[in-house]
């Protein structure tokens, strides 16, 4: 692996090494912690944890919960170890094939599956192998989602962060096996298309589905030098580890 | 069919005939005709087109339209052929089943369709027959989309409203055979789940799909009497009759 570098999350209350280059976890992994409804005494499987930045920020909001973690990559999955030690922050890392799960988290069903699946579909090229892996599309999305489901238990939430522009497909992997599903679109700004959906769906449920005003995350209607201008929802999440409330708010 | 009462549309600038109990055509029907992006010249069909309010807000803004609507029972049929004749704008109202559609209409291909699916499940009761038949769905919300895939070019487009809790029945709907997917929540206030959805699709596209900041309708942020209290953008489609743009905007 390249170069470490230690990296603050949650406004510096989580300290968190990744490599200078490569792959890095971000503030997509810190929304999907932020997304988890997981409470304590519940178990939460993350799945393709790299450095662990998710299941670290979701264990620090949420303590009490039993926090497991599958990374293909060995020296990703060290990584995430060593920084659940710094942190001491309880999280198992599992190494090993979501679609080839090692049979001791085959026998496990959770309360919770969290997953940042890849963005970039196989054969976008990138430099560095860590980076290839992890961001590339090695594994179908679908695979991300049907592994999640099937180490789900009935009534189990699993909650993802992918491109917006996935959202068909996110939504074509739950068809039929989850319910209940809740799409929080995240956009760089006001009027903005979404960058990113959040998605949380529940393992069995028949439940409609819901579409929420979407979360947007920088104050000013352009992007305006290096002064930062987050909006006050998205510092609570990135800066004081809030989590997004999945409320109802009454429809039309 | 039961007592007609004339109302306006586009700020009055269309009188429409309908029923005064039963199955009405209001705020939707003219959204989706604003959302729709035919341009002169171009072939429409509306399917399911009731009492014609869509299709004739459609012709209204786009002069040079070839308009063909298709509705199951005769008694709006008729209504929307004299609301075309009130209105003085081409519409030829087909009286025909979409799901096993008349020959002469098997025989066309169409650079637009546009639909209006019914919102609720066969099963929901509804006093009077028109209503039954229109608002309750007799014929699956899949169906509707095949039916008008089948009628549109290669290439053609196809946009319509539908409840949001819906929008993943939408998506499987054209998934595979539609692309560049534009999603336009609807939301009645800002921070509120969307309500509706406006979808828009292109027949054999492989774009990928598009998430767009919502349409909302109100500015209040609560339900405040009597009072209108439209935003601009609601204002500009619902009085003006001013078009939906599916404008890119830029992504985080």
């Amino acid at each position: 692996m390249t170069e470490l570098r230690e990296d603050g999350f949650l406004g510096g209350r989580l300290r968190i090494a990744q490599p200078v280059r490569g792959y890095r976890s971000g503030a997509d992994a810190v929304m999907l912690a932020a997304a988890c409804p997981a409470v304590a005494g519940q178990s939460v499987l993350e799945l393709g944890c790299g450095a662990g930045v998710a299941s670290l920020c979701l264990g620090w909001r949420v303590p009490g919960l039993r926090l497991v973690g599958l990374e293909q990559q060995a020296d990703f999955a060290a990584l995430a170890r060593n920084n659940a030690r710094t942190n001491e922050i309880g999280l198992e890392v599992i190494t090993g094939d979501l679609e080839r799960p090692p049979s001791g988290l085959r026998s496990q069903s959770f309360d919770q599956v969290i997953a940042n699946p890849p963005y970039f579909l196989s054969g976008t090229p990138a430099p560095q192998q860590g980076r290839a892996v992890a961001r590339q599309e090695r594994t179908s999305l679908s695979a991300w989602i049907d592994a999640g489901l099937r180490r789900l238990r009935p009534g189990g939430g699993f909650t993802l962060i992918q491109r917006a522009d996935r959202l068909d497909d996110v939504l074509a992997g739950f068809r039929g096996r989850a319910g209940a599903i809740s799409v929080l679109p995240v956009a760089s700004r006001m009027g903005r298309d979404a960058g990113r959906v959040l998605v949380m769906a529940q393992k069995g449920a028949r439940t409609p589905l819901r579409l929420l005003a979407p979360l947007i995350m920088h104050a000013a209607p352009m992007h305006d030098g290096d002064r930062e201008d987050l909006t006050t929802a998205a510092r609570d999440i990135l800066r004081e580890g809030k989590p997004i409330t999945w409320v109802f708010t009454k429809v039309s």
